[in-house]
């Protein structure tokens, strides 16, 4: 294992971190929020002399840098960066419990969403600004950002690749280019124009500058965290609308929109996953339209209410406009499938990923033909390419990770002795980075009431779920820390 | 496909229906119950004429026999004989609807135990005895009963070996001794003898000798149809104590009893399945011991509830002592996780298999280390011997199978409108051919408020999972019924 490089890299995150904890001590100085002053300016302070006294340790050390390195070092990046993160809301006395202000910021980065805090409102807006902006840099990664503005001295796309393929989501990291400095670059030039473009229509909608910027970070991240107790339920129906079509466009696979810029417009109209993703979200919705005939006053009303809840649970987001929990249980049932399947693999979107739900299912397919007929010779195709096996055998053993992970969180926070929807939703919802669950933990109530030990289980999901499992399992591999 | 070859196999199976059916209507003249006398003579009356025309329809045709044949054949059977076998609940009008006698069936067969009565203490003895012998023919399966009777001439072991695979459950199936007649045999011996030993131990205890032989049967097959309403909770403590122990014994690999037979008492030992089996049916016991502390008066009522229904549910009978649906959280979780995991390979019992769990996680933590070393070459070694890669992908296949069936016959069923835990459990009970869950399908409550739709779903549920998917999804895709 190169321990300095990855030192290295450790330190130049939170490098990064105290850069962008500077906005949230502008904004609380500029609020006069006494208490959130305190707490970014201390927590600069501890973030910059950590990765200080790390980068002086590490600052020699061998160039070489394995697939098992970049996974370690993307795994412990974001460990590391969510307990300096969790910083400021304990040091403002915000969130009191540091294993909260952990809970709290975890959610942020891995774009959970999942809030231990009953409402909202009463934070300083320098807090609110650092919860959500954690969404938006969580929801493209921090080490593809670290990519993008890095120059990377001697790197040859070795080592950049194992940290992007980490840090990514999908069964297969595309390039957009051969060099991945520029596919980073790219993917944050798009991430940007996509936020900002989302933002000017929440501020054309009457939305006061600080609510857009912050909603627009928590869609960009398709994160959830809201700085109303209400969610987005109380704003006007065109600014819901707003989000709803934003939600559903950070679901989509961001090499769409690079193959858009290219004019490639037939590419990214045969893209099976985006139609996939059409699909489902279009099925969804008309489903739970026709399910909620006579639950709301109209069918407009019906169909904006299916539509937002869907694009939220399906990208992963979790902002909702009405309390979902009350729905009949076939509506229910739906999101709860939606939760598993997620958005679009090379999206900010969690859960399993529609691509690679159509991969697993052609997979089984193929399998199934090759029982009937040994010794044919058959091949899974995606978007016209050859499928190679390997990554048919990664998603396989991604599937079967995921069921484990699942299985054993639910059986731990059963402890506490929330219902069995309670819990089944929560670790769904947490896994699957989306926010809110059924019943206790549903999208009018929080995930304050479990215990220490539970939390500890639903950081672990949040994390396995947003770097996809292995960078965070693979800290737990004993032949991770042999030497050799 | 060789479809006369099947006709015949589909007669030969309609005969054995026939003449199993005969001890029913024996029982039923012995006891004056004219309205089973008439629905059990009618339905062989039925079954011996459509056998009868199959077979000279059939009579005549090549041998030759695929892999896809003995799927298919095993399928179709199972279907056959659920659709006759349910004929003597409709005709003596004891479950009035045909898809719930259809339904009550394919229960026993599948040695589920989910039923639609309300009650079933006012059923004839004929009608009962039906009942629990579904489970007895159904747990080690009526084509490897065919084959260790008929003399299955010209064949060279290539199609039995097909058949015998399609039905029996596991990973991989042991062939005992090189001929699959003789396995079949073996099988069988070791069946009854276990059978018949339980049913002696029962009427040790002073149960009548009807009620020990249906049990026994239940108990056999894993099956779960008890003769009383509240299942097996008004017998004495010896009687349920003898019951726990027996479940335990028919979820343990048979071919684990013929090592014993032969005196390999050291390759018992070292099994890992059985070890895995142990520990997952002690740990379960003990840990859901400490979790009902008070919940009972005694700590023995208390071992004794816990270990009874920890053998129930994990080797998917489903008897019950006592109403489970009013555990704590964390009990019925760990119940939750029993269901999914469920008994050896090889036994009677369903589920997804001891053998295959822990071969899916030998599996996946071979593909992790991979991932972290590409270069190395990883074997996956059971019980010492290094394991096929087919039958490692076709796990995996398995896996993802199970995963798709569960979300969508969870989702259809929700229609109806019950609570996600009810629908889950039911989706999960059924699947992995259990018999009760939780809330409305709770263990002392009934399938009997489901529509028709959800029925026919759980049914093909129940199908599936006895059958371990593939010989019924075979029959649902389209290059099954293809020429050539």
């Amino acid at each position: 294992m190169n321990y300095k490089m990855m030192g290295r890299f450790v330190a130049q995150i939170l490098g990064i971190e105290c850069v962008f904890m500077i906005p949230a001590l502008v904004i609380s100085i500029f609020c006069e929020e006494r208490a959130a002053i305190k707490g970014f300016a201390l927590s600069i302070l501890i973030i910059a002399l950590l990765g200080g006294v790390l980068y002086v340790i590490c600052r020699k050390g061998k160039k070489r840098f394995y697939a098992r390195d970049g996974m370690v070092c993307v795994g412990i990046s974001w460990i590391v960066l969510s307990l300096m993160g969790a910083l400021p809301f304990y040091i403002s006395r915000e969130i009191p419990a540091y294993i909260d202000s952990f809970f709290e910021i975890v959610s942020g980065f891995t774009t959970t969403g999942a809030s231990v805090l009953p409402e909202v409102e009463h934070l300083s807006k320098g807090i609110l600004y650092w919860r959500s902006f954690s969404h938006w840099i969580g929801g493209m990664g921090v080490l593809v950002f670290l990519l993008a503005i890095s120059s990377m001295k001697g790197s040859k796309g070795g080592y950049t690749m194992h940290l992007l393929r980490a840090e990514s989501p999908g069964p297969n990291v595309g390039k957009l280019v051969p060099k991945m400095k520029q596919t980073a670059e790219i993917l944050y030039v798009l991430y940007i124009l996509l936020t900002v473009l989302d933002c000017l229509f929440l501020l054309a909608g009457g939305m006061p500058l600080f609510d857009a910027v912050c909603t627009a970070f928590g869609t960009a991240g398709t994160g959830g965290f809201g700085i109303k107790n209400d969610s987005i339920a109380g704003y006007s129906i065109y600014i819901q609308n707003v989000c709803t079509i934003f939600m559903l466009l950070f679901g989509v696979n961001f090499s769409c929109y690079y193959l858009i810029l290219m004019k490639q417009f037939r590419a990214v109209l045969k893209d099976e996953e985006l139609r996939v993703y059409i699909g489902i979200v279009v099925g969804s919705t008309v489903l739970i339209t026709l399910n909620l005939h006579g639950f709301y006053d109209t069918l407009g009303e019906t169909v904006r209410h299916a539509a937002f809840q869907v694009a939220s649970i399906v990208t992963t987001t979790g902002f909702a406009t009405t309390d979902f929990d009350l729905w009949p249980s076939f509506s229910k049932a739906i999101l709860l499938c939606l939760m598993v399947i997620g958005a679009s693999a090379g999206s900010t979107g969690g859960g399993f990923k529609c691509g690679r739900a159509l991969l697993l299912f052609k997979n089984m397919r193929r399998n199934l033909k090759k029982a009937l007929h040994p010794r044919r010779v058959e091949v899974v195709y995606n978007n016209g390419q050859k499928m190679e096996e390997n990554v048919l055998t990664n998603i396989d053993t991604y599937l079967a990770a995921y069921v484990m992970i699942l299985i054993v969180s639910f059986l731990v926070i059963s402890l506490d002795g929330f219902s069995i929807t309670t819990n089944f939703s929560a670790v769904l919802s947490c896994f699957n980075n989306i926010g809110p669950g059924l019943e206790v933990v549903g999208p009018t109530c929080n995930y304050g009431g479990y215990g220490v030990l539970s939390k500890l289980i639903l950081i672990f999901d949040m994390l396995a779920g947003r770097l996809e499992i292995f960078p965070i399992l693979i800290l737990l591999t004993r032949s991770t820390w042999k030497k050799g």
